[in-house]
């Protein structure tokens, strides 16, 4: 690992919390890593919020990467307009929506010309990216696309904890995610949950060093209650996991969604693979609380990122938690450290 | 309330944990009511139990609900065939869920008859009971046909305690149940929700002794994200919002499932209308461990329940928690003490 290697933090919507959380947890962020954390938004935005925050911070203008972070040296590489310094906290702004989108991209680029090691995101606001002309419907999405990948997964992460048993954490794969309910159906395919199966189980396996082992959700009640409250437990999720364990994966399931998540608690499994978007996410918030990191797997670049979202309600108010953002930073240096 | 007051508690089917944590529960049972706990089920079935899980208990079979419970002496009503002595743990029997349902059955007469004021309902295997000629998607949908009723709701409940900040505990009510997941859009109405809230209101209210503050979950992810991941939010759910609150419910939402139940968790809400199954089972599960009730709201009589299943894979081990079952007695003598 490259001592001076960077991590490119986003800024995220400037509407919501990801300035504040960003200046509140600094002088942790400094700490969890010996990399040298950069900020990719507006310099005038971060000193805003740390006055919001009341930190004592010195944001500098770094777009040549050259100045090192400290707990009270802040570096931002500059890649927002100033028309985004008006934007007030807690609305749905496109200019805001742009400068989230901006941080984002930037942030790639660099990582793609080798000048930052790991990119963690904080929050945006997908109405006001889409207002801005940017029409995806989470980060995951954009980044996939930027870095031309199709095979590619929303994974939730918790680090080993108090709330946990078991010693290496325990990740959530979403075979679904930002889609409409109605939509999951069609989704759910013995490839789509083959294919996340196997990111995870690459995932988990770097960081348990060892076999991890996988369980995987139902889609319906009761596990489909053999098929009494549907069939793609029988059709779909049941030949997926043979295929998967003829592949060499230690995989189980379909289990009923409510019993895998205590299991996991328990530390009878390292990974769960969830078929939609709140199964794995009413799960890890509950058992993270503010700990839990959002992870695209399947890409060629690491990224991490808080699991919450902008929090407009909360934003300008000063009591968002950078617990997340933190952790996000932690892993990611983690991963980085791994190459 | 009658000091001689009876507590009917089904034995479940034989084939499951229901017998072991009845009798591996029942000191506590006994001490958390000053009521008197029956079973109905068969004496040999609780012997066989009590003799699995090693405990001193003389099980005395009481047709006529004469005998005292005491931590020594477990009462039975016998209301299940000699035939279902035969039956394994862990096997999907036919025989097994005619036990099952015979114990339901009786002990909803022994109510209506006023020889018991409440009833507490040891898991179902419900493809056993339909094996039997049952054709239940569960326990509730059975109490609801058995009390003429068709505006009921299953309702989990978690008494205060160290998971949760509030000291009323935490009730989920579902607005959709024992069904595939492909149904759900069909059920979700804003009558539907408009009903369930009305319940939880109600039963809050008497555990509360207060107005209720009640947060309703959405269907899709990020609550539709406005419209971008499913329209259920603004066509059924803030209309049933709207109309809960002209009613003068303290009600609140659609809010995120993951975000609205770690709120939950930290006091602001009293109850949650959730939109299925493994929404409120997520939850409730993760925050109870084996405290979580399940509760049908809508019933002319009083009906609590475990939260959780046969667990075929653990039966006969002697190794299943009784927690939840003494949690369900608990609650039901409390309900039962309000009348």
């Amino acid at each position: 690992m490259d001592a001076a290697m960077n991590l490119a933090i986003t800024q995220g919507d400037p509407a919501g919390i990801g300035p504040e959380i960003i200046v509140a947890g600094w002088k942790e962020i400094v700490t969890v890593t010996s990399a040298n954390p950069i900020v990719f938004g507006h310099p005038e935005i971060l000193r805003k919020a740390a006055t919001l925050r009341k930190v004592d911070l010195t944001v500098v203008e770094s777009n040549d990467f050259s100045t090192q972070a400290s707990a009270n040296v802040l570096p931002c590489v500059n890649v927002v307009d100033d028309s985004a310094l008006r934007i007030a906290y807690g609305q749905i702004d496109a200019c805001a929506g742009k400068a989230a989108y901006d941080a984002i991209d930037s942030s790639i680029e660099a990582v793609k010309a080798g000048r930052a090691a790991a990119i963690i995101t904080a929050p945006i606001q997908k109405e006001a990216m889409n207002l801005a002309g940017y029409h995806y419907p989470g980060h995951t999405e954009l980044l996939a696309e930027k870095c031309g990948v199709s095979d590619f997964a929303m994974m939730l992460y918790l680090g080993a904890g108090t709330s946990l048993k078991g010693k290496d954490g325990l990740a959530v794969v979403h075979v679904t995610l930002h889609t409409a309910m109605r939509n999951v159906f069609d989704e759910i395919t013995v490839e789509s949950v083959l294919q996340k199966s196997r990111l995870i189980h690459e995932f988990m396996s770097k960081i348990k060093r060892s076999q991890p082992r996988i369980g995987v959700c139902s889609l319906n009640p009761h596990a489909g209650e053999n098929g009494l409250f549907g069939d793609e437990e029988i059709r779909i999720l049941r030949p997926a996991v043979e295929l998967a364990r003829q592949e060499g994966l230690d995989i189980d399931g379909p289990f009923p969604a409510d019993t895998i998540m205590v299991q996991a608690q328990n530390g009878r499994f390292d990974a769960v693979v969830a078929m939609f978007h709140d199964q794995g996410h009413i799960a890890l918030k509950l058992l993270g609380l503010n700990r839990a990191v959002n992870i695209t797997l399947g890409l060629p670049i690491i990224r991490t990122s808080v699991a919450h979202g902008t929090a407009f309600d909360l934003a300008g108010k000063g009591l968002a938690d950078p617990g997340s953002l933190v952790e996000a930073v932690r892993v990611a240096f983690r991963l980085a450290s791994f190459r």
